[in-house]
């Protein structure tokens, strides 16, 4: 007697893990340089090497410290540097007291959401979205609902998200930079979002929190602006990972941010804090905290996705691929020629071209590249290109 | 709309933590040396030296591969090791593919009760028991089933855990070391438990498996066994932490070992993969990973805990307290004068003297001691010992 509905969801693999190992075994067959994958988010820049000399030097001090169990909000000294770096970026006063680190971006996601699951709950998402928030709202009490995409520029279609609320809408999932189309979230757009949102909320009689989910929030090109949310819009809270900006997604550390504006801060903070209990969080990992004390200010070298970004935006428009330029994160979102993204991906992949395509993001019609790659295969994959568009 | 039973959650500390709390209050009132703090089960040794040696070793090399994704079950080469090194000490087969790593032992269980929480499924835990055991079954789906501790030895009343099985029984909680007895299960106990389990499991048409808790499995002094639980029941899953033997409980690494004898084993490990996923998990700390894979066969210093044991023993049982030596862990049961622990741990505050009474352990009339603690602060706290006695 096995829960059936977690055996589906341990052997279903998303369609991104698939294409990917189909690469690896295609790369056997035909020789890894004659693979083009564009599957995974992997961050392929370093991290900034400072995280190695932090590491080393926290070696020299106290194991037990280093090692041992912290609080379940995190240490002491990473809460207070991590509100230390949101109040002096955001004019905001966040107090360490409001941050809870956590195992990353995903369980941080997990516990708000968790957290917000009354009887009936529904959480939105607008498309294009990241496709394992389908999973954490669906497995943790809540209902999915989906915004369809505004495909012009990939900001938010305000009327289309009025009318996915409901007295039941405990929360709208807002991931700016996006993953998948790179693109930012204006200052109009989430002002716009927030009117809306707090016309509901008092329509309803409770709050719709904003749930930010922004870990690429470090990864911007040009200086586009990343508006501060919380201060757009009160009732917004902050899941955040170090995994892209500091290039180290295994490790493992992220945070939820509840800044004291939001309704009931307290008690949401102390159900964070139920939630991660009852899943079996102790700690986010020790060590990682103590380089994160000391490593707020770091960020990663942009140079290398900021070219990826130049070279296949050009490159792709001019052969007469249609896309939205990215301003943010390392993915992009390419309107698929013929209008089918599953067929497209096929005939790509008999050229060992690797594309996802972007259904599994609520955006059919399109497929997403994930630009976070080695600029050689690029140049090598231009023709592959080329030709799967003449197909 | 916030779920109040997670406020509740995250707001509820245990009683060891609040004694922990006030023993740092009274601390700045009455100085350090002068509170006699047994409350934490926080490992007193470093981590071995070669820990630290390991990882400076790996922060020599690529930093994309040491701190990037692993799949969700675990780099290769840590899986690998932990096989090679199970396989080796038990004489059984295990496999890497048997091994999910996790981010420590509380999510591998969550993820395990999880996986087995179908409908009306009630999971047994055998007192003395870890108090989050309750909280990780009743807010993931279970009913917890406590059956009453055997206070002459703490080992198991298997006519009780009899009385506690129904066709609804998914699992046994087995935690051999045992937190807080310190009491490890006997071959014979374990056996005898097995016997009824296979009964059972054959009357009920269904496995009962034990899911088998072994934190403190490194963790035994004067050679003692710690039988291996798949050997004598196969439906056994192993749910294992790095905390305890490597002294490293904030780093967060620890698995789920589910053998391939294990009833419907594929299934069940795909279950537990969705369980995990479900909550957020994307793998375990990538660096710990890799610490691992070089580390299996590092044993902890148990000297000093071997000593503490001895110190403790001694002199309480001299002074006329009730116990059972522990062999392994770093706890120990003691027998609350005058029968109620609570009004003891009250007496025993006022000598700044912190026990823990074992009522949340399923076992009133006992306090828990944990002996990892500073040998010098067990001399100073002797009298204090002798005092609340004469009280």
């Amino acid at each position: 007697m096995i829960s059936e509905s977690l055996v589906h969801l341990g052997e279903k693999k998303s369609g991104i893990r698939e294409l990917f190992e189909y690469g690896l075994r295609q790369a056997a067959v035909v020789g890894k340089e004659n693979v083009y994958d564009y599957s995974l988010g992997n961050p392929s820049v370093p991290a900034p090497e400072e995280v190695a000399s932090i590491i080393r030097e926290l070696l020299e001090g106290d194991s037990l410290a280093l090692h041992g169990y912290t609080p379940a909000g995190g240490a002491k000294e990473a809460q207070q540097a991590v509100a230390d770096d949101l109040t002096q970026r955001s004019g905001d006063t966040i107090r360490p007291e409001n941050i809870f680190f956590t195992c990353g971006a995903a369980p941080a996601l997990v516990a708000v959401l968790r957290a917000l699951a009354v009887e009936d709950a529904e959480f939105v998402a607008i498309a294009p979205y990241f496709p394992e928030y389908q999973v954490f709202v669906s497995y943790n009490g809540g209902k999915f609902v989906e915004v369809p995409p505004d495909t012009k520029n990939f900001q938010v279609d305000i009327a289309a998200v009025e009318r996915a609320l409901t007295p039941h809408t405990q929360a709208v999932l807002v991931n700016s930079p996006n993953n998948p189309s790179g693109v930012i979230y204006s200052r109009e757009t989430l002002t716009a979002l927030g009117a809306l949102l707090e016309r509901k909320s008092a329509e309803y009689g409770h709050p719709i929190y904003i749930i930010a989910d922004e870990p690429y929030r470090e990864l911007v090109y040009d200086n586009a602006e990343v508006p501060y949310i919380p201060g757009i819009y009160r009732d917004t809270v902050i899941c955040y990972s170090y995994s892209k900006s500091l290039s180290m997604p295994g490790e493992r550390i992220g945070y939820v941010c509840i800044p004291d504006s939001v309704t009931d801060s307290a008690k949401l903070h102390a159900a964070v804090a139920g939630a991660s209990r009852a899943f079996g969080h102790v700690c986010a990992p020790s060590m990682m905290q103590r380089v994160i004390a000391r490593a707020t200010g770091l960020r990663p070298d942009l140079e290398a996705y900021d070219k990826n970004r130049h070279t296949l935006y050009n490159a792709l428009t001019e052969m007469g691929y249609e896309c939205v330029k990215p301003e943010g994160a390392f993915y992009m979102m390419v309107k698929a020629p013929g209008g089918d993204a599953h067929a497209f991906s096929e005939r790509a992949k008999k050229e060992n071209l690797l594309l996802v395509p972007a259904d599994s993001f609520g955006c059919p019609g399109f497929f997403r590249i994930s630009t976070c790659v080695d600029p050689a295969m690029i140049q090598r994959s231009l023709p592959a290109f080329r030709r799967v568009l003449q197909d």
